[in-house]
């Protein structure tokens, strides 16, 4: 059979990586796909760059967008503009797409699956969620027969390098990050991976594969990893917990909880052992139970070996009646539900806390009549000397509780006048049966 | 659209699964599926069965198999007789099968495959493989670009919970097994779990959709666990390694590994840490790196997820082209290889050695002697005293050598008359980079 035809939207990283993988690995790929895989051209903004494996490059996408014989335009450029513009061509001139792209696809990919869906074509994304684990594939055909009820993902490298590096070496939040710039890890602006936007961006995805709802990343709940001391992963550990970069969705009976923030972990689960740059994705299913999966987030061949996964998905499905395909979101797209998200206050969970308190009498008495009232109750509790020596450091996990009894709590503690700074909350989560 | 009819032969734990979950998540499936799926009846050899959700029993396969109706029909009797035989019936009559027969698909699946192929028919098996974790799905298609390095799987749930109580609990082989049966994990003959033909099945199955080979169960070097002492589970312990039952399938140059063997791998891994009756596989692909699959591996609704996730697959290509299909041993099938499986002489690994000693002076200079003429180097030593105290225990780890050497060495050893008993060997991994 003739090879199928294939344009690039960029050559950067991935786009070497798909190249590389291709040129090793076109034959054993062909073995399995039925077809061999050829790349027609990449569109790159600059022509002067290493190439390697001698692909066509063009700074004109339409000489790709509007080539006849290219059945499959793979987008791996970023960004929102020109992305959309480009795979909305690429759509409305029947080329099915791949993408890597996880801003677009969690901000716009409503809209392109729409299009998709009405050009009767597939828009692939893979690889826009923790790079090379097949997560997308697991959850929407692997655990097709589960109702979801959790999943819980470590889905940003970077941040979890820095946490782990807090861990191992007992070093500080911006030591580590500066250590994550230089080694290449993080973006010159970290904002994306280390106020958790990046893992917002895939938590949404997630979360419509999981629950059969739409793209909805503005109700993702977001907290980074910015304000995590190096005492705070000190203090965990000796709770018996890891300190871990959380998305987080989960099913209730109200609605959707969607939310990424630092998350103490039972030292036991095996994902609080998941360590630097590597991603893992934890998934309840009501059927199969946990179902853990593990492997590189990111990177120029493991995110290429999705892409190309991808590739041969569609290769398969050429010629196959579209009622056929797995839905791009899992669900059927007439039957997505318009289940609710759940506002943070509404969340229940478990807290870490860490105040500086003056250290003088009845201090202590009033914080834990606070929480006492808020119907907070304390699991563990220790109190340490601060460095200064003027005031104390108390740290305690709490049981679960709704947020807004927690916010309310630590409102009034706060406006008691006895912290030298704010206080320092942590959600813990049990992620039972993994 | 209309449900598609689907018979069971078999009616045991994974059959109640099926139904259990098709009743409560029938509708969720069907959002995914686009079809309903509907139970028209199951085959069993008794009537008089526990059968809470009314599914219409025979004893007659026939009424099941030569239903017009029926497009699917689901093998989960196990065994080779009368399973192969009605599969065959079921190809003839054009119906599409899934099974979750590992004995089958390993021992008699080229055949299976040849014939589906002939009829343009799928027969899935995702069950086969550790019960709920997609990992037929995974190989198969989500690293579909990857040439696959290696795999190595804790794929026999029963041996895992026995070598983890050995180990949390410092108990005896015989004593946990004889809790595992009580328990229902064993086999009133434990022979499968415990000297690892479950696990060999399983292995014969992803070696062959990993590398794209024919099936070959025979040629599969197969030990099991039935040796494995509590002082063995210690000593790994105290050198650094968790001792688990491995099903490792390897590319080499000259050939293919496949064996089956407790195997001592170090503490620090993620798959060292599954513990009880869950299953995990580690894949090493080339451009992905290693991935982890981490999940229940037996079970009823466990087993039933990856038997209907493969019924969902199923229906999905009803009405494809054949040709889009994903190929059941995942290359296509005129384009297997013939690359020779290795003789278990021939693999290089490392090695952990006891040795129940006379305690007199020369004889580990002897030992050391013929390990050193053997080109066999000792990595760490300990020598403990015996319980008895006329003997002394010593166990080493050695690094890697060819099997070949290695016995050789023992046998050597063996000879001088100066051991208690024969010497325990357990093979080491290193599993980098997992």
């Amino acid at each position: 059979m003739k090879p199928v035809k294939i344009g690039l939207l960029g050559f950067g990283t991935v786009g070497n990586g798909i190249a590389s993988v291709l040129n090793r690995s076109g034959d054993e790929i062909a073995r399995r796909a039925g077809r061999k895989l050829e790349i027609v051209g990449a569109c790159v903004r600059n022509l002067d760059r290493n190439n390697p494996y001698n692909i066509a490059l063009t700074t004109d996408a339409n000489l790709l967008l509007d080539n006849p014989e290219i059945e499959i335009i793979v987008e791996i450029m970023g960004g929102h503009n020109p992305a959309k513009k480009y795979i909305t061509q690429a759509l409305n001139n029947g080329k099915h797409v791949v993408t890597a792209n996880k801003a677009l696809i969690a901000v716009h990919g409503n809209d392109i699956f729409k299009l998709a869906q009405e050009q009767d074509l597939m828009v692939a994304f893979e690889a826009a969620v923790a790079g090379g684990i097949p997560i997308i594939k697991i959850i929407r055909e692997g655990l097709a027969s589960n109702q979801i009820e959790w999943l819980a993902g470590i889905i940003n490298g970077t941040g979890n390098f820095i946490l782990t590096e807090m861990k191992e070496k007992g070093r500080d939040f911006a030591e580590v990050l500066a250590q994550a710039q230089a080694l290449g890890y993080a973006e010159a602006d970290p904002a994306f991976d280390v106020e958790g936007i990046d893992a917002a961006h895939k938590l949404t995805i997630l979360a419509s594969i999981a629950f059969g709802i739409p793209l909805q990343f503005d109700k993702v709940y977001i907290e980074g990893i910015t304000k995590i001391t190096r005492e705070d992963v000190q203090y965990a550990d000796e709770f018996g917990y890891n300190i871990k970069h959380l998305g987080l969705a989960k099913r209730k009976q109200s609605g959707i909880e969607l939310r990424v923030h630092p998350t103490l972990i039972p030292k036991k689960r095996l994902i609080a052992n998941v360590n630097g740059i590597m991603n893992a994705i934890l998934v309840k299913g009501d059927a199969v139970g946990p179902v853990l999966s593990y492997g590189a987030g990111a990177g120029s061949e493991p995110t290429a070996s999705a892409v190309i996964a991808d590739l041969v998905d569609v290769v398969r499905t050429l010629n196959a009646d579209s009622s056929n395909r797995v839905p791009h979101l899992a669900f059927q797209a007439d039957r997505l539900s318009n289940f609710p998200i759940l506002s943070q206050d509404e969340i229940k969970t478990a807290y870490y806390l860490r105040m500086q308190a003056l250290d003088k009498p009845g201090v202590l008495a009033e914080i834990t009549r606070i929480l006492s009232q808020n119907n907070i109750s304390i699991e563990q509790m220790m109190q340490k000397k601060s460095n200064s020596g003027e005031s104390a450091q108390i740290i305690m996990t709490t049981h679960r509780v709704k947020e807004q009894l927690m916010q309310t709590a630590i409102t009034e503690i706060e406006s008691l006048n006895v912290l030298n700074q704010k206080i320092a909350l942590i959600r813990i989560e049990s992620l039972w049966g993994s």
